[in-house]
């Protein structure tokens, strides 16, 4: 991936067969076991953190400190404190901290952003995200998934949840729920609804959004037809007598996606960002925000599924 | 649809329009909106009751009452108390109570019913019933569909739910929720999830069911493989070393499924528990089951999402 | 199904038990074994042939000369002559005589009709449809579901092949081909082909039609999305240098089809023609074009495949 | 990809950013314009030769002068002679000589060899392989995709077609055909038909395979059930009298296929079969099949269409 602008100059890594296998392949790289190295390095403008998530905050916060750009895996950090915390200090250094929530930067969630305003008022948002594996160690689906269709749903409303409630079942490690199902409550009746498992058979990346005009369907998995507009709608009846409801149904169209990969978008967003000094797209208040979603659910499912507000910040 | 050792002479609506086409295409048939009139022949052994659920207690009652056995759409009634009363009317006077659970004597069911001793202990259970339409007037959507999903799972496995909790709005009328999400906590970590929506683009019909050993997936709408067994296992590694968990993906295998209508096959058990004094699959005490879990989401449902033990019974 | 104007008084059939159950079902109806006391009933307008193909043209004939107008099912007779005789008798005697080729009533491909004008010259039409059975006895694969696919393609362009080929295998009985392929070869380079077999394992209704400007893909097993339009186009580069071809990958649209069952719309247009004096959309002539391409292809099959010129008539 | 044993040392590609990109990556390669520098090098071994199918043999026939093996792009050559050629010179350079069929080392294609043996009497072999491009400028469609499916047809089957016959039409480039359909003829009415298609607005890659026991499916496209075998069968009844066939729809089972990439698996056998001086699956011989028939297809597609004997052999 060419991106303009920018190049790979070092890579870190504590596995040194994999630095050795790289540097097989790529030269010219400067590899290490030592990150420090990297942060110090005054060739560097930029770093991309890659790590398990309890690692973001620490190894954010001291490349910011240092004075480097920072693209960090996403979820941002591991609380709404961490998250806050990195912001402050990206702003007071101008620098641009920005999380590569992938999805926000794919072709297909773009076109279903276009589409968004013919959806007329939202009802509800109801996405699945399951398949087999890859079960992680130290944190559980919700942290593993969520952040995927967190962002895809800021991204394509302008709108933060009143309440958060999570449920999952743990059934390989007691503690590590791999089974989970998370609920959103928005202003007007809006409801967001996820299903993330890493138990399922089968793969499903299938997202329903309904309005009172139109219906979205994403599936992820169509290689021709990802995104559709269904010219659907329901509605109550006018006459109140005799039936409820009116249906609607019209045409279905399914607009044409580039092909554009997602990951270059988003290193395409974050050097232009830096080169720019303008915002990326999911910058840090963006998974901010995101974060606080995760904070919540994780509260709500290790306490019988109980409905949370999301912390609203300092 | 003929059934040995039975037939239909008389048929009750209100509709008088509607009786006027059936005597038209039927003229042997005996046409009336009187129900009574049928109650009170004393030609006739058996009523079906296909009526909105909160006239079922009533005319179920009437019609045990008069000596008749009783095919009750379901749910068999709209609490669990009468629920219990009409049992215990049946069994007093020793008469056929048998409710309508169409899915339980579909030939896709009855093979998913044979395959569940291979699953190992149960995960979960997953089930998507959505479509758009068909908005009941008095009922929600739990009401309508859950009775479909929950006959099935009732039948698959030999618990009943520890904790029931829904969720729901109703986007037309705020009374009656139109999207549902429903879940029963079991015992050993068993969990079972249910997404019910009659504002959907798309119809799905969809169930997903987990076990140590292997897995299931039950598609309504895949003419050919409506029931596929997947040789899938997920299970903690024995060396607590490494990796965590264990994958193992196998064959998949859908086996051949009778073509038998299920309805065929309810008015069979009816017609024979009645003739052979024995009780039906789907008979009152199964149906209570359903309505146990009903009238806990219906209470849940109304009380933002509480998780609610269904009443034991009396 | 109710047709304005007109109503079924009188059913013949060989089996006896056939008719008994028709009659407990519908006793208005008078049933016979004796086709000729139909024929001869002064008070029948008209009557409809479903019989084997081989029986078409004398029971039509007859029909016809006994002053009915004449629904006979596809395909419309056994030879190009058999069908140009009925034609000049219903012309001579001023009856109807219609063709029941079901699909060009059907409103999926009233819908891919619609669509025609926007495909720009038209390249190739390719057709499938494949299932498990159901083997005749009397026929080969081509005249049992060739009718249906030759039908369609008639209806949606104004032109006849100029030439016929077709091979084809018969695995039960050598001598009904049980797979088939037949191609026709059209002015301008359009080409058509298809694909038909009892024994395949998997059931494909799926047709493929390409033109300069856009391509339409009709599968019929497609519960929601039958028809689609695809705003594709390949053409050559103008600069006749570096690549050969330039692609255009535009949006897919797949218009909402009306549910009205084919078989309704049938009948509606035989009795509507015979009351209205007009010409039904699938009347003899166009009974008679499909019978041309079936018998060239019979021709080739029988002869190893070699291109055929349908007869022009007489 | 590493393969044991074998590393690349050189590149050759007229295009010189080509090699520059290449150089960037891979600085410890060594790049070239002039594939005689790689021929005449004392150090290497074998020789990948991935070029337009009109040179082929000169390529090929040279670096096998050159005393090099020689794995070449599909098909081996673009004619029998040229095949048999280069056939002759590396069995008397005791060389070894390799086509790079690609779907004869693939996982899903070995999974279907395994399970050949038990369709029973083979009665068709049907192949759709279509998509939008990619055009080619030398080569028709023909040459371009069915080297594919005439590899994995021969793979699966120990016999070569009695007679072969093609039609096309070149929509764009009247002399190179973009849409195409091939028949293959073999003893005992086993019977072969391909689909190939640029200007199809959907991808299809799906082949079933009839036996008069079992029958097989491969879609290429669906990600978790590649191949499926159906215990279907359909045979002539026994009694003579009644219904002319009997049907059998048992069981589908889909066997688990393994992950590895086929173009590892091509990269190792070419390098085992050198070190082993063993015969690699796709050796010349098995080439020099596919060409037969592609020459005796493109006779066919430039004479109407007419059967045609492949030659056999010098």
């Amino acid at each position: 991936m060419d991106i303009k602008g920018a190049w790979i100059s070092h890579i870190c890594d504590l596995d040194k067969n994999a630095l050795a296998r790289l540097n097989k392949r790529y030269p010219s790289l400067v590899t290490t076991t030592e990150y420090k190295e990297i942060l110090r390095s005054p060739k560097i403008d930029a770093v991309v953190i890659a790590t398990p998530v309890r690692t973001h905050f620490s190894l954010a916060r001291e490349a910011l400190l240092e004075g480097k750009h920072v693209l960090v895996e996403k979820p941002l950090a591991a609380s709404v404190r961490e998250a806050e915390q990195l912001i402050k200090i990206a702003q007071k250094a101008q620098l641009c901290l920005m999380v590569d929530h992938t999805f926000v930067y794919s072709e297909p969630v773009k076109a279903l952003r276009k589409l968004m305003s013919e959806l007329g008022e939202l009802r509800y948002f109801d996405s699945v995200r399951v398949n087999l594996g890859l079960f992680q160690k130290d944190i559980n689906v919700i942290w593993d998934l969520a952040p995927h269709d967190l962002s895809i749903l800021l991204y394509l409303i302008d709108q933060d949840p009143e309440e958060v409630s999570a449920i999952g079942i743990g059934h390989i490690n007691p503690d590590i729920e791999n089974t989970a199902y998370l609920v959103l409550k928005f202003k007007n009746r809006f409801i967001a609804h996820f299903h993330f498992n890493w138990l399922s058979p089968v793969k499903i990346r299938q997202t329903l959004v309904a309005g009172s005009k139109k219906m979205l369907v994403y599936d992820d998995l169509n290689a021709l037809e990802q995104v559709k507009i269904y010219d659907y709608g329901v509605a109550q009846h006018k006459n109140k007598s005799a039936p409820l409801v009116d249906y609607r149904t019209g045409d279905i169209y399914s607009p044409h996606v580039e092909k554009t990969e997602a990951l270059y978008n988003v290193c395409n967003d974050f050097v232009h960002s830096i080169i720019k000094d303008s915002k990326p797209v999911s910058d840090g208040t963006f998974g901010l925000r995101v974060v606080r979603i995760l904070e919540a659910a994780q509260y709500s499912i290790k306490h019988g599924g109980v409905f949370v507000r999301p912390e609203n910040g300092s």
